[in-house]
């Protein structure tokens, strides 16, 4: 029950939302046991009006490059296995979108099993 | 305390979005015992860019049509009542809206009672 | 690592999002012990087909001006520290820029200390 928002700034590449969703989807299969094609995102553009961060707060540097990425998924993932998806995340989104390391703020929200439904009125995890 | 936030493509009906919110207030009303007129929700409409979704996982088919709801509620419902909640949605969605079975997914976040404040800067329920 | 989400309508003064979030910063850093400069939030703009309220709930009379604020952050504040962030949002923004006391909704979201990532991947509270 991975459900993924990406916030970021309006006037990137074409598709740059989808690109970086697609990356954090990957990460997460890679990662944190999550199942195949459980694949929801939203993502919504920004002007700096609307999209307000700290250039340096704990001493990193950020640019309006920065993307923010929240996440709800069900709990119990380790701490360690938290600490693999950030890095994960981080490492991925830089090599292969060129995505500065320092502009990546990650949220996870934990929620129970029985949380989701993804159709039909059921929830397919309780 | 629930706020609904709702996300759906653009290009449907007029106030779509508000007749699904209307919907799910009332499925929240009639099986979850939230309060009456407990009725605080956000709308953010999409295109094919920015609400990303698998067209099938768990073998639901899934279309443009996907309506994703994630709601903010008080802890404390039993699995049976969310299960009964999202059925409700689903039916009710279905028969009321003609929207797709498969279309509707739905993430519960809960949170302590103290955690919301109605108005007033008081925390009307803690 | 409050992650701050503020929803208002279109068509205020320039920036009003931005000065909404401004008070509810520093009123974080003033009665949650937040750590300065950690600030981060992202503002949506509405009209009144994807901003929904009741415009009387628990007898608090609310208008078009209604501003919804939901703040993930850290858990473990007490309840009365919860009540005094509320007290403090609502007061100075009432003071400040003038917004009703009436008008402001709140919603708290909690999670681990070891679920943000402010940058570079890496868990910097865990």
């Amino acid at each position: 029950m991975p459900l993924v928002r990406i916030s970021l700034m309006k006037g990137r590449p074409d598709n740059s939302g989808q690109k970086v969703g697609e990356v954090v989807y990957q990460a997460m299969l890679d990662t944190i046991n999550m199942p195949a094609n459980d694949h929801f995102q939203i993502i919504t553009e920004h002007d700096s009006d609307t999209l307000s961060y700290d250039p340096a707060y704990l001493d990193i540097q950020r640019t309006p490059g920065i993307i923010v990425i929240q996440i709800t998924l069900n709990e119990g993932r380790t701490v360690e296995l938290k600490k693999l998806l950030y890095q994960t995340i981080a490492e991925r989104l830089h090599s292969g979108l060129d995505v500065r390391r320092e502009a990546i703020f990650i949220s996870l929200v934990e929620v129970k099993k029985e949380n989701g439904s993804f159709g039909n009125g059921i929830a397919q995890y309780a």
